[in-house]
């Protein structure tokens, strides 16, 4: 199983994202992994990541804010996606030409305040897998109390969103 | 109509979170405010905020990260709820006892790639206004183009929330 994150599989020109890039020094730099890989049946497959956030993504004391929830989610959705679409063309992760997926739909449930001060473990689990859209379930856990659900409608990144100047 | 922004009305203990709290220095302390009262037909009133990213907030070079919108749309969704609930009682915004709103769903549609280096416009729609639970529809515009729709369901604060400590 290869060790590597997600998301420095990324090609150096799309790792700039404040949520995961590992060209953004000031970001939060979030490395998904394979927790399981079932070839066999690829929806079976899950994706796990941990992260603690820093004191100042306060919501209110003593609890993480909800926009660094979302961020998490998303970024380890559209890295699992990624991740999911080279292993269903049986490619290694990173090949070119790159899979790489953007969020076009996110959407989170707040079941409990999540604490800050604690790792965060994220859980992937797909539940649609498309050459063009794949679709994530994401859990966000501290302390093994699931305090935010979420999923990630990814799609495979449009041509337009390379282009280095502003849309 | 009040001009002090929505945020700057909220207790001081319940002013730390990183979207929007006035004494979080390192966070992006949003604004919103009232773009139309309408008293007779609460549903009809909107609110509005702006707000542009610092440039580290990247997904891809030239675009926000969906991180940053989630975090907007969701600051300006518990705070148009919170200022929606005193209206709706006819009371004034940070009078006591304080109506403080939390997201308890989170619902974002991500149309189209949101430009770095513009100033960014949310727009806040009520949908549903009850004593403990308030939608919100928020449309964060660029350049007068919806670049993401939200949801956001805010319900009232739990006092278990208020407690200092991690839970």
């Amino acid at each position: 199983m290869n060790k590597k994150a997600f998301q420095d599989c990324y090609p150096e020109e799309l790792s700039h994202c404040f949520g995961c890039g590992k060209n953004n020094t000031e970001g939060h730099q979030l490395k998904s992994f394979w927790l399981n890989i079932d070839k066999e049946n690829l929806l079976d497959s899950t994706t796990i990541a941990h992260y603690q956030p820093d004191e100042k993504y306060t919501a209110i004391p003593g609890f993480v804010y909800g926009g660094m929830s979302a961020s998490l989610i998303d970024c380890h959705g559209t890295g699992s996606a990624s991740a999911m679409a080279y292993l269903a063309q049986n490619r290694e992760m990173g090949s070119l030409p790159a899979l790489r997926f953007v969020t076009g739909a996110l959407n989170l449930s707040y079941l409990a305040p999540t604490p800050q001060g604690v790792e965060l473990e994220l859980i992937g689990r797909f539940s649609e897998v498309k050459d063009r859209k794949v679709i994530v379930d994401i859990t966000l856990s501290a302390n093994d109390v699931v305090c935010v659900k979420g999923q990630v409608i990814a799609v495979l990144m449009p041509d337009s969103m390379c282009a280095k100047t502003n849309n």
